[in-house]
């Protein structure tokens, strides 16, 4: 792995979304280059552990539970959801002291499981709040997951310029270019950056029209973005149309996150909460269906067409020509190195002291 | 990339058959590690550009055209057929100075794009005259591609040593075993190295045999072959029965060139004119045919498998035993060679100066 | 090649079984590293030559036969079988004292072929007697072969530590978790190995079962298993009944036997003769593919996830917990290596002198 491209550690990143992980399952992902297993306890709680025995290196997620324990595949040593051994059939059955998988931190909210992979302390304060997905009837709310073979700063970059959209997407998500000329309010934080577009356009986006007063006629619209570490972005937009403010507008909200399978390879996770049609299920489920497919057939082959361009290359040396729709992902960018750094020059510290 | 494999820089590559590049094509082809663009203006001339948008490095060949423009698929920066950019649609629509694409210089001319690579100006007196494919019916020329597994050397070597065709090829170019005791009469010159082959054989090359007076009888024949830098082998072959001289022969000219695409793969283009049966289209496309199966089918293989067993080593360093048969290819490997070191020695010379 | 795994020269691996090569075969095989060749002479004698021709590199494997010779596909070089050049079409047909090809030594014992792919002299007492394959009916004893994509220690350590049995294979080889409690009797000489369990099961294992006199009655069983270098591992195992001894229980002799393709590849070879129904070849078709299918199906996924997750790591830099069972495994290992660095240091201490 490139140094310029460690992972942030103290954080918290999306290991699937919560309903991958079925009641019985012994689900396997790899996440920052770590094999992990995710499975569920009888009471329905999530767990992740190192997905490697520590006698002989086989894959826990090959193997077979028992009850809330997991059992190896090759030599049948068993492990409860803290990863200790608790019986070893070999021999005197005798445990050695040694034989512990790695368990890692797991939360489950918002619809996603969250895993904490650094050896530091877990920190429940470091997860942001987005809460607006647990708000509403269930059928206002759908996840995705997609596997992308890029870099996930690549996926990040592109979310921050919502510039792009009249230009990758179809009529799903067009602003019909009012979007691009305008240069977005950028606000950064000690752990945030913050984008905001506000543009009206005749009709209004397609989304929305048709749940707007007056679906031919202008409305008012905004877009805001907010990253906060490592990789996710809350993304509102919204319409409205006469003297009402944007708080009564017709509206969703979405985060993105990613989670880096590898340096070069990303989980890309995706929620949408709407606050309009919110019980209609047949509406949720190709609502879901259309987003996914916007991503993962307009955005996706661009990103992935990207990365193969750019090879292993650090993105700030093959000289980007950078231009007003840079402004927020650069800035993310720069802060996220800079936290990294941080964490290192931190580690050194302690090591030090 | 082995630095005894640097390429030629300072030299003329196929970059495409002509006809590869439709009217309204935008081209991919990646040429010694670079991608680049190819495409025709709407006068016809073909261009070449670097295949990466200077922001974020999408392909433009991804993209669409406008008049003679490229538009870029991810943040619709738009640029003419020199690589500056015409168009932003972002924020105030300024231009920034770095906007440009790489633009390759390019020439259309017996059939092929032939693109310049180097940062150096580029010098037409380095393209060699391969004139006898323009010379004659449309008919009696034809052109293929094929795409090689291996490094661009172990190709000129095949066709440098044409003793191999007794061994490899099946009835449509075998001399019957005629051809392998012959040591041909190499010459070298600063820049190319020449072999030439004289023999008589009955019935004469099935190829020609048809064409000749008495297709039973002896025929004398010939081979002539070219090498001129960086990959391009001229190949004139002919059949002259009774007391006619090789300047009346039944015969053809063909051309094998080869372009890395990278150190271990090669973009293989062929074309070959006769002076007989000019007008028949549909022995034209048998012949293309024959000749790129032969190609394809029976070197093809061995050629991959010999870059196989090579692995990443250099040629000169596994020992190989060299015959008669090797002396046109092995003073082809050296003057190439010492063609590229000089190049590097100018480099570092204009560097220090 | 990562040099704490370098191989063990000074040995006797397999190079396939007998039968893999016919009378007319040119068969290829990577053997540690190595492009071979191995062919049987017109008297049925077979032969070990590099694949590698040695003017351009072409795999003799893809040349045809001339009586006991073979010719190059490339440009027809012909190599007797102890690799002599014998005939060159080119040129004067003069033929240059480099053009030898390497013979490997090959005997053909116990059903397969073996070879040395050491410089120095090839030792037969380095070959073991692996002697009770070739004693019996034909019907009684059968071979085959598997290829996996792991390193071929972890094949060894896989069989060395037969406590696995019962966890990863099925009905046909479990001793329903006799086996594991046994913590097995190891004994290791200068070059061996040996590990034996002895235990009482009811009924017999089922391969067993039906050749003893009551087969649902207890039975007393063994295994014994001794490496040899370089992964030759012979296994016996057996069930008795009543007041007989060990020498006269229902049993078979397995060998199983590894050569590294590459670092992370093996050739996986297997034979088992058994002493009972010896002449019954249906019988004898069914097991072998039995044990092929356990071997491959439940076996094969393990090892294979166990390389995937290691990585290019070594072994015992990654840790593992070691037990009860792993002391015969972890004493090839370090047998293993200790008897591939003698072999260095003996080098060593050869070219110094």
């Amino acid at each position: 792995m490139n140094p310029n491209n460690r992972y942030l550690m103290n954080a918290w990143y999306v290991a699937a979304v919560a309903s991958e992980v079925g009641p019985e399952a012994l689900f396997n992902r790899k996440i920052l280059d770590t094999s992990v297993l995710l499975y569920r306890k009888q009471d329905g709680t999530a767990v992740a552990l190192h997905d490697r025995c520590p006698h002989r290196f086989a894959p826990l997620s090959m193997g077979r539970r028992e009850g809330d324990e997991v059992v190896c595949p090759y030599h049948a040593l068993r492990f409860d959801c803290s990863g200790q051994c608790t019986h070893n059939p070999h021999g005197t059955g005798m445990i050695p002291k040694a034989a512990k998988v790695r368990e890692f931190p797991l939360v489950e909210r918002y619809g996603f499981l969250w895993i904490w992979m650094s050896e530091d302390q877990a920190d429940l304060a470091l997860l942001p709040d987005f809460g607006p997905l647990d708000e509403g009837h269930p059928n206002g709310v759908a996840f995705t997951y997609m596997y992308m073979k890029a870099n996930y700063e690549l996926i990040i970059d592109n979310v921050m310029d919502l510039s792009h959209i009249d230009h990758v997407h179809g009529e799903i998500i067009t602003t019909r270019g009012q979007l691009s000329p305008i240069v977005p309010k950028v606000q950064e934080a000690s752990r945030s950056v913050s984008a905001r577009w506000e543009w009206s356009q005749t009709p209004a986006m397609m989304i929305f029209a048709q749940f707007l007063p007056d679906p031919d006629a202008a409305a008012r619209h905004y877009f805001d973005i907010t990253w906060t570490p490592p990789a996710n972005i809350q993304l509102s937009v919204g319409a409205v149309q006469g003297d009402k403010g944007f708080d009564e507008a017709i509206s969703q909200y979405d985060l993105h996150t990613c989670t880096p399978e590898s340096e070069f390879s990303t989980h890309y996770f995706f929620a949408t909460r709407r606050n309009h049609n919110e019980e209609d299920g047949e509406y949720n489920r190709l609502k879901i269906q259309g987003m996914h497919a916007a991503f993962e057939d307009e955005d996706g082959p661009i990103i992935r067409a990207v990365q193969a361009e750019m090879g292993e290359a650090d993105f700030f040396l093959l000289n980007p020509v950078l231009m007003s729709n840079d402004v927020a992902p650069v800035k993310v960018r720069r802060l996220l190195r800079k936290l990294v750094e941080q964490e290192g020059e931190y580690r050194l510290k302690r090591i030090a002291s």
